[in-house]
């Protein structure tokens, strides 16, 4: 039953557009951090998928509970802060109210996530606050600078990010792991931002290009954040190409949100 | 029931530091934008309180319910934003995680109010528009400089005016009244944004001084919000000073406020 929802939300297959060579630069990216890695988890059995034992699943690499849910935790309320912003700059009315939905959403997500840690026995604060710095940085960088490209911003990273947690969920304990299902899966991103962008881009097609670009700086970022997030043991690092498949379907789904907005991934 | 709730919240006195002159300040500010003013509605007698004959009583001066719910639900939002605001620029996770709360709460206010306009047949978004301007205005000029004037405005703002429209709604009806009472009573101002401003004060004495300047500023600057949302009749116009006990109760709450972090109001 899980594994069915969860496959149902996990994308069949890559786009056509010169996916393997983006994957291979994020991968690339990767590369350089892999100085900054935890230790890893021993697991006789990924949870997550049928993926070929000569690959890593996401699952595998997923760090213990604690950590996993302290940088889910205060990931997610950075996605808030962010959507706050884009209710607070909103140039009308009716954008801030179809936001506040949004970041309700979000809300509810974060305030999950520390009841996840609260039931464990762990502290939610001092869970998160490693993972203060790192998401900050990052945040600031992909804030936005109008209110479309915080839209963008409330689009996309949302969307990787809670794809991206769902399945590192896979490597925590089935009840966990099923937990973490219900609350991250559904899409944050309203269907609000994907009609107001595609009117706003259908009036002025400049804009296009210049969200497009945004697009491709946010899922760099996004993904470089998702990649310190796993336990990537470096003296048995796997061969980073063995990692591909788990981006590329993170890549897969960024390329239909972008596609929803006429935009090029 | 609903009368003895409210009554418990209505301060009995006001406080002994000179507020008649300040309500007479604030008064006076009032009178120089009376030529703003709304079309009044009659009322046989007053729902709010037992105030004397000879004075105004808040009810009175209820908009119709679209423009009062309008006001209120797009000043609830502007709250969120303000706290939002806070969260995003929280120097530390636990003050974070804190506000987040604050500010889950507000939006519950505020999709409250939101329900209340769909309830009664009004579009929410084409209900808060005329309110828009003048609150963006208004939310500038107290967002407040660093993370303390933040936790100020949340405190002190969130408190004078959810106080004022629960009072406000006394001029609906009985229904909505208490609808209005159950929604906006519950204190937005967390426990926490008390304690981190007192034990900041007690480190550094000085901000005491200038926290208690903003807090004027603060309730100066909402008081006239507030009065722009009264429905009083230009031609009628009722002596200014009969408007006092409905303004010296929300100060003496204000004041209250104030004693809790330690500051003079």
């Amino acid at each position: 039953m899980l594994r069915g929802r969860r496959a149902a939300s996990v994308p069949q297959r890559a786009d056509s557009r010169g996916l393997t060579g983006r994957v291979n630069l994020v991968v690339s990216f990767f590369r350089r951090r892999s100085s900054n890695v935890e230790l890893p988890r021993v697991r006789a059995r990924s949870r997550v998928g049928n993926q070929s034992v000569n690959r890593v699943s996401l699952g595998e690499l997923t760090p213990e509970a604690r950590s996993f849910l302290g940088r889910a935790a205060y990931v997610q309320l950075s996605i808030f802060t962010a959507v706050a912003h884009a209710v607070a700059t909103a140039p009308h009315t009716r954008g801030k109210n179809a936001l506040s939905r949004v970041a309700q959403l979000s809300l509810h997500k974060y305030e999950g996530l520390v009841a996840e840690l609260i039931r464990l026995g762990h502290d939610p604060v001092s869970a998160m606050e490693p993972f203060e710095s790192s998401t900050d940085r990052y945040q600031q960088i992909v804030l936005g600078k109008d209110w479309y490209e915080c839209l963008v911003t409330s689009y996309v990273t949302a969307g990787l990010l809670d794809d991206f947690f769902v399945r590192l969920s896979g490597g925590l304990s089935d009840e966990e792991n099923s937990r973490i299902f219900d609350l991250l899966s559904p899409d944050t991103a309203s269907q609000f931002i994907v009609t107001e962008l595609r009117s706003a881009i259908d009036a002025n097609p400049r804009l296009a290009s210049r969200l497009a670009l945004w697009g491709r700086r946010l899922v760099g970022d996004t993904l470089l954040m998702a990649r310190s997030a796993l336990v990537v043991p470096e003296d048995t690092a796997p061969d980073e190409t063995r990692l591909e498949p788990v981006f590329t379907d993170l890549i897969a789904a960024h390329t239909r949100r972008m596609d929803a907005l006429g935009l090029t991934a």
